[in-house]
């Protein structure tokens, strides 16, 4: 016999709750929250652990979360009411499963890297939404890694994994301060192309990104810090021609990854 | 004397309520709103006819307005208490100024482009932050123009305004059903490059954007409709190599029309 859960009062409703809201919590606790079975089934894909699938049988069976899951035995399924799904839903879909899953450490010392990779590193990104493209496009460019520096945001926060589609699940991610990220790429002799508009950047088509590349880019308020404008192998600019001179940090950071890829596959 | 309106009763008040938050009036009306001081001076350089400006003194000069927008006698200045302005401003902000102006007619016929235009084509957008992003990047590339196929939004939703910082004004947009576009662009002799998953569709970086140019880029849910497929000079894709292949569209755009950039500039 399954857990069963109805009542919104249960201490564990309540911990599930503090997941969802409170990244201090995801990270005394090492855990964090999944909705949706593509979800989920993207964190089982990238070797996440999932300590427990929540469903409400109202809405979808417990045979077709195993059938669309395939889950291990470590799994516990906790069968919960329509009230307690309602509760513990941020998204507040009807998919009716959320997973409790074990969040991974996103140490630069466990990435693992081919001998020319190809990164994206972005400095103190805010909005989830931001952050959820970022990652898409990293995906969709089969990014070696994706590695945020001086992280302002918990990326396990449930507007990031959902503005992702699920690509925080898909990348290989690292986090570090700025010192750190830079210390390990030249010590893996990768170059770093910082997107910033310096009076000594260049062109951003006119780089040769055949080598171990990172391209760095920074927040649309202040843009990168200095440390990255010193020790980049060269700073790199979009050239702007409007009234405004403004893009949105992931359209500029995909514009300069695609020209990369584009470089590359002619190469 | 300038009108004074201290009330949140004052019937001109809850007439600008309506047309922040009603598309109907707007439309009817012909007006919209346009808030901050940035903007406001974008749209008088992208000609538009502001109607009236209405200022909170207690936040900002009467004289401060005059030299930042430089309007003209036409403009009716309005001073507001700042009971009035909490509750007519949208985004909460502190300019303490906010403008009604005359809306242009989106029409194709009053499209003027060059000789080799590039031109992005957004059929059915319905995400403001979406738009913004597309306007955002035209802008970026000084694109001739912008045209949006069988709109879902009024463009002069406040939201668009906003996401795309302005961008709104400096564009060169006009609207149309997707069969009035298709007929402009043949008429016009416009090569249609459409952004579609097709089993036909090349690879973007293959074509040669030198001549004049439409890309034209579909919702994320459902993409092109078959107007667009059948009457493409080709359809593209930008290839994906990850799990989930799902570029936000703003970011798609941006890729494609940047290749286009990157050719004509060498050429």
């Amino acid at each position: 016999m399954h857990k069963q859960i109805t009542s919104i009062q249960n201490f564990l409703v309540k911990e599930i709750v503090q997941l969802q809201e409170k990244s201090r919590v995801r990270k005394k606790k090492g855990l964090f929250i999944i909705e949706g079975v593509r979800e989920i089934s993207l964190a089982l894909k990238g070797s996440y652990q999932v300590k427990s699938v929540w469903i409400c049988k109202d809405i979808i069976s417990l045979e077709k979360v195993n059938s669309l899951l395939g889950l291990t035995e470590e799994t516990e399924f906790i069968i919960i009411s329509k009230e307690v799904y309602q509760k513990i839903s941020h998204r507040k879909t009807t998919e009716g499963i959320i997973a409790v899953a074990k969040a991974k450490e996103f140490d630069l010392a466990n990435l693992e890297l081919p001998s020319v990779p190809l990164i994206l590193i972005a400095e103190a990104p805010e909005k989830p939404g931001n952050i959820g493209a970022l990652l898409r496009t990293a995906d969709a460019a089969n990014l070696d890694a994706v590695i945020i520096a001086n992280p302002k945001t918990d990326l396990y926060n449930p507007n990031i994994i959902r503005s992702s589609v699920g690509c925080i699940f898909t990348n290989q991610i690292a986090t570090g301060t700025t010192e750190e990220i830079i210390t390990y790429l030249k010590q893996n002799k990768i170059n770093i192309y910082a997107a910033a508009l310096k009076e000594d950047s260049i062109n951003y088509t006119t780089i040769d990104y055949s080598s171990p590349t990172a391209i760095v880019v920074g927040t649309e308020a202040t843009g990168l810090s200095d440390d990255w404008l010193q020790n980049a192998t060269k700073n790199i600019i979009i050239p702007m021609e409007g009234e405004i001179d403004s893009l949105n940090v992931s359209v500029s950071a995909a514009i300069i990854i695609f020209e990369a890829k584009r470089q590359r596959n002619i190469n």
